[in-house]
């Protein structure tokens, strides 16, 4: 038996979402033909074709936005010497929940991976060049993933930007929160011991 | 700060998905601004306004379709003096995917459950009644969900059909595949007994 057309399609549409699989696909679609209000299907249709449609990259910092430049790059009350380069901009949106970083982002839309054929020119590095020329920079925190290739991207950068003077730092590693010492990995357990600090 | 307003409603949209919490919701935004290409998530629109519009239930069997009667009521190689009564339409599918059942469906959308005021009136018990009238139908399997309120459903079923001559019978409760005894709750168990048969 096969389904109705509508219903294959909109699982389709679920099924190329990240992490959903053909069941939860299914879960999903159903709950919109069973469960869910025609106005919130045809807002959340809306919702789909406007993401695409108004949202554009911050001509300054290259994060998503509605506006040219965005708001984080336009408020005045923000350090802009303090420069945090992310990998994206869902990582933007997770360090601005801490509500503790007051300085700008440059997002680069990747990390470099030489595996994937991805190199320095086909992320923001360029732009952040660009950028530090034109603007009063006195710090670049590199808040990268602590993979290897967030790691080589991290050092790749330290190393071009060793020059300017700018003072350049990485976010720390060490042990995530309620993590005891016997479930840690080893390299992590590395960094930690690395990473130790003064107490006084 | 605050996202930008596309953004937003394009989360609050993912988040009345049923299992989706605020961080899913906001990968899945993000995946669909960053990395979905504009063609699917148009197609992902419109699969969301088709599904709303162009899909009803069947006038026989209550099923989710687009053609009036559905494909199942239609199909002439069913056995359509054989009933399987479910809750939805998404059991339907979940038993056509065994392709072992060749009989038809009637869906009641919904079980009886009197603390959410959920009473014989409120789901397909009439249509189904309605229904034995005009067909000629030997046996009705109830193949409602193993809980508390499907169970009361099937009894009451099993109760008001009584007197129609119809052969009623329910899905088998026991232990399921790959369960071991000593993971298997006590009703469970209790019912593993009870539906006991015998090896020759």
């Amino acid at each position: 038996m096969n389904y109705p057309k509508p219903v294959t399609k909109l699982i389709e549409s679920f099924a190329k979402l990240p992490g959903i699989g053909q069941k939860t696909a299914e879960r999903m679609a159903f709950f919109v033909i069973s469960d869910m209000k025609e106005a919130d299907a045809t807002q959340f249709a809306r919702a789909l074709i406007d993401a695409k449609r108004e949202l554009f990259e911050c001509e300054q910092c290259a994060f998503i936005t509605d506006v040219n430049p965005c708001s984080i790059c336009v408020d005045s009350s923000r350090e802009r010497s303090l420069i945090a380069v992310v990998e994206t901009s869902k990582d933007v949106l997770s360090l601005e929940k801490m509500q503790s970083f007051h300085g700008v982002y440059h997002v680069l839309g990747g990390v470099l991976s030489p595996l994937d054929g991805v190199g320095p020119e086909d992320i923001g590095i360029v732009s952040l060049i660009e950028r530090l020329k034109s603007e009063d920079v006195e710090e670049i925190i590199l808040a990268l993933g602590a993979t290897l290739e967030g790691d080589s991207t991290s050092q790749y950068l330290a190393k071009l930007l060793k020059d300017t003077g700018i003072k350049i730092t990485r976010i720390a590693r060490g042990l995530e929160m309620g993590r005891s010492i016997d479930y840690a990995d080893e390299i992590t357990l590395i960094r930690a011991l690395e990473g130790r600090v003064e107490l006084k």
